[in-house]
């Protein structure tokens, strides 16, 4: 066969494999369809079947709008705020910080609906095929961001607000051996980046911008950056000025560099 | 199907599917029986079948009575250290950590049984299911908790001693191209938090410390705390007191905050 | 049965699992052959299947042979830098961070032919599969070592030249919402240790040493060292005198501390 | 571990492995949503998936009653005439003759509603995977038995009445290489004897007995028996007598023998 | 969702699953390709992974031109002689009698070149996946048609010409315990019927016609037809007249019990 | 590559191919081992877990020296009387009919420890993946050939003696539908020929001979030989003379045509 004909033969390849992986995925009925299908797929087990999963996710998607309008927020916040993102099929099919999070949705609800054995094992699924490890009892906001995802952690007693956005290896973690209510509480509009550690029962305020590989174990205020390990802060202001400057949506990791002198390298 | 009908079946779902899990993998008639299955049915792929490791796992946790104690001593860990775990099974079903720890024993002796091949192809299996990387010839004592255990990274000559805590993300690294005794040496009751980097053929002491994102470069006393990256120590007991107060047991990550005034954030 | 007969079976299983392996992965006629087969059957999924991946690989691996050259340099690179790596078959089989490499060549050529939808479902699978999340815009040189590879992020701008060696949970991130040229340039012979965050357009020089843990905004000069969060620049030589010295080369992660004074612990 | 334990743990293992196929199929909401997920098990391939195989059958089913009251003839068919058949579920579960011709019944509506090419994937599955192949277009009564029904082929303008018997080896084929209608029609009540081969487009009257092994190119009258190769007729009644005369319920294949003295061996 | 859009996403998703088994499989480059694929799907194992087959049948397929042609014509046969074949696709994708006879192709290849392990374990394959059991030794012309395919038996020393239609459960059997050639040679030409049983080193000339359910143990001269069992010879014509009368060709099964008075019902 | 070269990679992929099948299922340490080993794999299902039937396939075998004799006999069976069967080996990987034999006497040890619904689930397994149906309740003897297997049945009441050959497509059937002891009872040394059918509560005598397509609804005294539908008598003898005249090891299906006048075609 020719150099040509193959290289024919390949785009055409190409095209049946875009063709095939929006036929199976994409064209269901619904997104919720879509969507428990691919994470059936994705997170079945010998232990946990696809048919099972797929009819438990499509079960709680259909029956509850909130996940629904969740779900939503959340392919709009990664098509907007992640340049690599190139369509929201791109988002659905293959960004594991998305599946994750609309996994621990469903994980959620159950553990709200004390079928808690349940919720785990799915945690546990989360974790071995995206290496993403968020507690089923974790609050989490809508039009959430995780990028990249591999490696977050996010414990029992966490709460993540609206239009977060939290790069990977980042931890909202507890401290100690005791029960109760140990981990961070994320308010909206904060950006996280990657490898941030975030420990104990700590508020970071409303358009907080935590610098990548802070190491945090203090209440960082409203509008304000933490950096460094330990982190410290570096400015901060009373009130947002406009829409894109909030940081979890801007995803503005380093100009506050000469913004704010606190952090000079 | 009426919404109260449909919420009666839901909750009977959930119940068959905790006694479904209850059914194949705990009624098993020993732990070791439960623990290959769960094993062989996890780290299997399409050139290691399920079969051949269950076979491998049983024959192993079965013939060495040094492997059950351990066992039992990381399961009692996870219950006693992490209160996020409900119960034994939800460790032995669901913890990455302890799975991944369980695996790398039985890689362990097949390393000293000179069947390396085998022993790497299962770190291999380990760090790709669980994205735990322990090398099959790294020492580990018992009673070890790995907590949410994604990216942990634990080099060939690493010793790890008893009632050892390790967060996610740790790495107990070697340094240069030359082979020899190159990595940590960890100590009895050593708590080391997530994200911290150990490197190099250096001793953290019993019951030391280990910040979370900590970079730890050289000897760490027993009973002190690093902290930073750099890390620097910032306190040390001679004595320990009281039980409950090895960090590898107490998994107290941020309480040396006040205590030592050297962490001042 | 006696416990002899059982030693001596089961070393018969420990020759026998050794030379299925190599059965079934070395004994390929090439070495595209071994390797497109054993991506194939370690990135399918139930959307991807194995023979279509193999089909993939072996068709791209075969008609490109700056492809062959770079892989031949990525094993290399791992024998003679690594010293847990004990033989190239050892690599080929069970090094995630070189079997991610090599499925990133592959998506990268695909994303050059304009088979983007293809290119990016391999970029989610390597990433679900080894947890290494690599763009397939982002261009790799030859001679790469990704040592234990969890957790590494590369973005879809960033460049790597030829004989660089990036340890786990590395970040060459980017920054902001907007697209564009936005990643790390890394030259030809840099050390990135475990940990380390690269972020921005910015360029590490030739030779460099990007310390674990660190977090780089600013250009990094060549045979310079970074170290810390955030990272300050301690020590640099005109030229290099020595092939070993090569960080890139040498692995040597920690030897400048004493060589240059402005690490201190 | 002594004989009795072992016995114990095997008894418990067997009551585990009960409760197990109790659980993850009958304890399903619904008949219809446990034979959809036994057969989305069953029947799926590497290319049609057990989530689309599963929402397919769930749809279908839920949506047209008929076919509801047609699986509850059919298993109540098995219940009451197999005396091997044990009770519902181990009907359910366990013969293959009942999942596919419940399968057929899918398949025969996707034809009907001209999804032409996906029903005919689905008769090849049926035939690979329970070595029982009906033409999707064939038309099928209620209250069948298929029983053992390894080797059963049915042609794409057969038709069986309601209450029928049919054994395994059966053929109901065509003849010849042109279109149009082409195999036999089976009236109501009919039993066929294992390895019977009835050809053509002929009719087979009501309570007709069809011989083990026979080979009919003819028409067979209402209430009679056929035996032989080539076929002969050996009796018949004008009027049924009594209800469990009727040859597919009382699936009576011998005691003609001494009631006709036609068919002497 | 309302009855009409369900009705309309329903026939969307059979557009759906045409396309999508029109890409996975027809829309390879090449015939050779495409039967590669799906038999590489279809008869994988747990220790025959489907990209070794792939491997195999795609080495072997475009390695031997007299294969590609064997294989066309065996498509002609069933797209001509099976009333019910709608396309060559159809016959590509969904007929087991075509798909065994392509795999045994490759067989008695593999069997010609001393590879004769490997031949009898895709012997064993086919006879699980497909229920048709043919010796990798037997030789099979081209233009074979092995309609529904259920249970066929074809034994080591067996032959069997071109244009040959054989239907489900015959068997080309050996008698005795000794080796040596010992099964049927069945010339071109030739039906054989459902059932018929054909035993011994015999000759079944060409054109001959087998009845369904006939017990062959002597040779049949050409254009004869067999029937009964024992098997009686109820015809023959020196001369075909014309190419529509062969047998394997027209598939005329009945009406030759018009023609020939010898075959009274 | 040169056409050279490819042949000899593909002779040492074939050789490749049989070191691995040795390597994965013969070289375990015991025939049970192999046994075991090899039936779960083969007999797997999503609900009927690969490890699950390991362990159960090997407890049952290692536990009951019957099972090992009966197997050892019936692979001597198979190689003595079979002369396609080219080695122990052959037979263990290859022969579904074996196979299936041993599964059923692993079935039949749970159906009399009273573990019905596994027993059960176990027989529908069988059927699936052979096509071949016993029940698990049916007695079978030692030495047995089931010979290319496909589409065997044998009833919940059958007994089968010692040394017992019989083809594919054999049933050894009820009738009715009411209980009890409804199934034939086969004597030692019979042979039952492709494709017959025996019905009801009968006896076949020792060393009968059941001619292939045979209907058989009556006694057949010993050493006697049944043919045709419906079976006639056609010769026996009082005494056995000679070892090798039994036919369920002489395989001999139609010398008795010359022997005795009875059977003339």
């Amino acid at each position: 066969m020719g150099q040509d004909q193959n290289g024919g033969s390949e785009r055409r390849r190409s095209r049946t494999c875009f063709s095939y992986l929006y036929s199976t995925i994409l064209s269901h009925s619904s997104l919720e369809r879509s969507l428990s299908f691919h994470l059936g797929n994705k997170l079945c087990s010998s232990t946990l079947l696809s048919t099972l999963l797929y009819d438990l996710f499509l079960n709680i998607f259909t029956t509850d709008p909130n996940l629904r309008s969740a779900t939503v927020a959340d392919l709009r916040a990664a098509r907007y705020r992640d340049p690599a993102c190139v369509s929201f099929s791109h988002c659905l099919l293959n960004y594991k910080g998305f599946l994750a999070c609309q996994a621990q949705r469903v994980a959620h609800k159950l553990w709200t609906q004390s079928r808690k054995p349940l919720a785990l094992a799915l945690q546990s699924r989360i974790s071995d095929v995206f290496a993403v490890d968020i507690h089923p009892a974790a609050k989490i906001g809508k039009g959430i961001l995780f990028d990249h995802a591999t490696g977050v952690v996010v414990g029992e007693t966490a709460v993540i607000g609206n239009n977060v956005s939290i790069l990977h290896h980042v931890t909202l973690g507890g401290t100690g051996k005791f029960g109760g209510d140990r981990h961070p509480k994320i308010s909206d509009g904060v950006l996280i980046g990657a490898g941030a550690t975030i420990l104990g029962n700590i508020k970071i305020g409303e358009g907080a911008n935590i610098g990548a590989g802070s190491v945090v174990l203090i209440d960082v205020p409203p509008r304000t950056t933490a950096v460094g390990n330990p982190a410290r802060l570096v400015g901060g202001k009373e009130q947002p000025t406009k829409n894109e400057e909030v940081p979890g949506e801007s995803m503005d990791h380093t100009s506050f560099i000469s913004e704010w002198s606190g952090y000079i390298i």
